[in-house]
Order: structure tokens, then sequence, then C-alpha cells
């Protein structure tokens, strides 16, 4: 079997983490395996299958014989993505900087697999919230085609790394033994509070979270006009993003067949058991790959409508795993 | 001034210690006070500015010379308004078991206070989320007429009262020390989690929180056939619920007219400051009586249509407050 050679950017992150523990868990071929960050981390060791490695510095020169470039966010992508691809790496970019660009393939590989064909060097990984609302919305609209979109997000800290991790756990302790709090990650204390904001305002008093569950999903749908609007909350919750999708369709589709088609779709585990109590929960989806969808319900306030609550381990299947998953389609179709 | 004998019937739970303070808080004009509970309460004491005051027993005798009985909720209701209204009192009714009775009125005192007029003996306080959205959509509805509504809760762990706040207090601190966990009011841990269900399934497999949004508002309204759908979901947050609202309307309503409608609304307060990180959070509306408006933005998903995020606490506003508001519209309204 070929292997390899692959760069982690950003390895020392909640994303490099995680993206190191499913290179192997998938027994990912890898060749040559380079561990790369910024100065502050550069030097320090890392573990993966038993052997430990030491970090490189990510610079032009990085990545010199590497075939794929994993890119964890950040900076980094928009400084040395290109520096990656002209060494002649393949570069996965979970950073939001190419998303959007008509010339980068922005892909979930249960969605649009065939769109890693046309890549140029760069492949986008798209944002955690829209990666999991794609994989639910996809085997529905080829069901019956989606006419709207309305969500509502439940966002876990560790969308902000592990420092939103540290805040929410510091300032949990800090209220319960009754001393002030003081933010940092957040813009409001987020331990039993919820924040409805995620990212910078943009046009409309959108967020930026809240336009790209909106143009992120168009593209990788290939529905440049579908209607979506999106509300993007910060929760105290530590692992797993949770979105409450009603959908507007263009052709009637019941809840029992919703779940037949769901209960088919690639990455889709089905937890809608309510006699039992059974649905969808972040306590239970971390470290998990798949997509979990429960409440699955008609909307009977209009004649072609579904409510869905949609949970996912927002790091893995929202970040690493889909990466991850990108690289794997890319040997399938031999792509690199 | 007239006073008035009031009854509070299970005064010690979270919603009656709250109906206490309201009425002392708005200088209600109180004659006999009478604290009731059940069997395990009574004998014990309260205090009243600065008067202690024993508790008596709820029974069909406890309602002598009574002239407004207000029932905190539960199974009391049901058992002892009939009595309460026999002898002479009017019973403003904060459980469920009346609200959709077509003889009795369901009031919002902001929305619909002219229904008190047509009251027979019992008045219904509505469910705790339906009020909190029911006044951010009446001067909306009147602005532009709504067509449609698309609720996602956020809900506070006091909406299952004292308990529920020792739960998740209780719970916060075993997670933190890496204890297991033991849930008795929620049906699955609530620290550090979400659970997509409050109150038992019913019909479409909705759960009886979500029909009441959908069924109360309406008759709160008069719209008994307004298109309204809901997704209810308990959080990790002491107190205040809080609701993301997604509302197509028959006429044009820009987020500007909706904020200047909004801004004249009684009882409505908004928070609207994106630049300055400035919106509702449920850390901020503890103990505060208004409802607190936010995030409004136009759906650009289709031509009239508008995004609200909308937080109060729902033991104030959505529960003691509103019920003392009845209390007050009906001395107004010469209804006692």
């Amino acid at each position: 079997m070929k292997k390899y050679n692959v760069a982690i950017v950003g390895a020392t992150g909640a994303v490099g983490h995680e993206l190191l523990k499913v290179l192997a868990e998938r027994n990912f071929p890898v060749g040559e395996l380079r561990l790369l960050a910024s100065q502050r981390s550069a030097g320090k060791t890392m573990e993966y299958q038993g052997k430990e490695y030491t970090i490189g510095l990510t610079d032009e020169n990085a990545f010199d014989g590497i075939d794929i470039a994993l890119f964890a966010g950040g900076s980094a992508s928009t400084e040395f993505a290109d520096a990656a691809v002209k060494a002649g790496a393949v570069v996965i970019d979970n950073s939001s900087a190419f998303r959007l660009d008509p010339d980068v393939p922005l892909v979930v590989p249960e969605v649009n697999p065939e769109d890693v064909d046309w890549h140029k060097g760069i492949i986008a990984n798209p944002n955690c919230s829209t990666i999991i609302m794609a994989v639910a919305l996809k085997p529905l609209h080829d069901a019956a085609r989606i006419k709207r979109v309305v969500v509502s997000t439940y966002q876990a800290v560790s969308g902000a790394g592990k420092e939103g991790i540290t805040e929410l756990t510091e300032q949990t302790g800090q209220v319960l033994r009754g001393e002030a709090v003081n933010p940092t990650v957040f813009a409001h204390p987020i331990a039993f509070n919820l924040i409805p904001h995620i990212d910078v305002f943009q046009e409309g008093d959108y967020t930026k979270e809240e336009w790209k569950m909106i143009k992120e999903t168009r593209k990788i749908l290939h529905e440049p006009d579908m209607a979506i609007t999106a509300t993007t909350v910060r929760v105290p919750v530590y692992r797993s993003h949770s979105e409450s999708i009603n959908i507007e369709f263009d052709q009637k589709i019941s809840a029992d067949e919703a779940k037949k088609v769901l209960a088919e779709a690639p990455g889709v585990i089905i937890i809608d058991d309510i006699q039992n109590k059974q649905y969808p929960m972040p306590l239970y989806t971390s470290d998990k790959d798949e997509v979990f969808i429960g409440r699955i319900r008609e909307d009977l306030s209009i004649e072609k409508g579904l409510n869905l609550w949609v949970v996912a381990d927002q790091i893995r299947k929202g970040a690493a795993t889909n990466a991850i998953q990108i690289a794997e389609v890319l040997i399938q179709r031999n792509r690199i």
C-alpha cells in the first residue's frame, strides 16, 4: 500500500491533537510524519503511535517532500498554504481563509466527494457547524429538495480551542465558590450563561459564524441560492455542537420517510426513541465521528416541513475527522 | 386604597417565593395574606414585609374571605381551584390545568389584558416560555401581521423548580471533581450537557412544552390558526429562558422598523448594540421583570422575515410577575 508523507500545521492545538488521533485510529497510510507549529511550540515533542516527534517550525521550507499538508486552522493557512502547494503537497485547510474561494473545493466527503477532483492544490475543510448540518441536510435534499432552512445552534466551548475549555472549567469553579469571573477567551462569562455571538459581526448584523453556515452550506450542496438563515449561540458545554434545524421542502416528506432516508445516509446515526427518552445529547457524542440526529418530527406549521435535532463532535466530524476523510477521498479518487 | 385578601397556594416553592417577593416589590395592596402549602410544609414560617407568617394547609376551607388566590402551580390547582372560586376568590393559576379551557382566559397583561373581563373565577397564567415569546411577538404582529414562527428554546434548570437548581449545582461539582453523576430531576445529566426534551412527549412527537408554546400563543394572540413550530431544550443555565425566534410576516418589516416597534412595546427592553457586544444573556436578566430582545435582524432567506434573540427571567415575567400583573389588571379593570 502506498504511503503518504503528512505534515500537520498547528499540531499542538485542539484540532492538531485530534488530527493525530484520527490519523492513528483510521490507520491512515502515513509515511513520514512532520509536526509543525509556531515558534512558541517548536522544539516540543508529541507522540504518534508510540513514537516521539519533535515539533518543527512552520516556514516556507517546511514542506519539502510532503504529500498531504493538514492545516489545523488560524493564520498559518494564509501564510504558508501556498508554500506547501508549491512544494508539491495537497493542502487540506481547516481555516476559513479559502472556503469561499471559487478555485478551492469545499468538501464534506459524505456530501460532495466529487469536488476533490478539481482541486488546484488546496481543499478547504468547512466550518464545524456547517459540516454537521450539511451531513444531515444532504440526504433529505436528495429525497425531497430543500427550499429553506432555519437553524439555531448550541455550540460547545471547545469550538474556541483548548483555551475555551479551560475558561469554562475555571469560571464554573469560580461561580460555584462564589468568586468573580474574568472572561478572556469569550466576550462574556460562559459558565451558566449563553452568548448569542460567535466570531465577528458582519453584513446584516449576522455574525461571521452565521454567514459561514449560510454560504458554505450553499457551496457544499451546489445550491447557490438555497434559503438559509442562522442564529449561532455559545453554550456551557465542553464538546459537541448541537443544532435545532427546521427545514421546508419542495416535496412532502413524512417523519417516517425522513427517518428511513437518514438511516441509510452515510455518516449519520439516528437516536430517536422518545418513549425511552433517547435523543442526541452533546455529552454522549464526544469522540465520535458520526452526526447524530433525533427529534425527527414533521413541522405541523407548514405542509412540507421537518424539525431535526442534530449533534456531533465538532472537533472530530466538524474538523479533524472530516479533514482526514478528505485525504482518504483524495487517495480513493486518485487525485493525489 | 382598597386592599385585597391574598392567598398563595404553594408558597414554599420557587414560584411561591417569587410571588411573595413580587407582591412586596410592587406594593400590591395586600390586606390579609394567607400562605398555603401541602402537608409537608404546613406549620413552617415565611416572612413577608418583616412579618412572619405560618404556612397553612391547602384544603377546601382555606379560602374563606380570600379575594385573590394565586396558585403557584402543580396538582393543587386541579384539586382546590374550584373551592377557591366557590369561596368567592378569583384564582390566578400558574399550572397548565386550565390554560386551554375555553371558559378560562389565558392572559399576558402586555398582550391581552382585556381577556380578564370575561373570567368566570379562574384566570390562567401561561407557560413561562410562552409568556416570554408572546410579549415579543405581539407588537410585531400588530405592526406587520405574523404568518409563521419557528422557535428554538434554551431553558434554564429553575424551570424545574428549586430541585432543578440543586441538581445543576451538585452535578457540576461532581463533574469538576471527576465523580459520577446521578440525574434525578432531569432525565439525563444536565451539567455541561443539553437535553432536547422538556415535559412529556405527545402528539406528533412534540413535547408538551412545545405544544404549550404553540397552542397557548395562539390563544393569547387570538390567532387560532397561527403557524408556529417549536423545539424546546434544557440548558445548564440557572435562571432565565432564552429563545431564538424566527418570524415570517404578511407585510415587510425592516430590522429598524422592528426595533422602533419593540422599543415602544410594554414590558420590552432592547439590548442590541453589537458593536459593543451587547445582547441579552440569561446571566444578566435574572430578577428582572422585562423581556429582553436583541440580535434583531432581517431574515435574508425570505422576503418578509426577522430573527430575534429573546431572554427573560422565567420565574419572574414567565410566572410570578405575570401573575401579579394579572391581579393588577383585574383591579384596574374593576373585574374583582
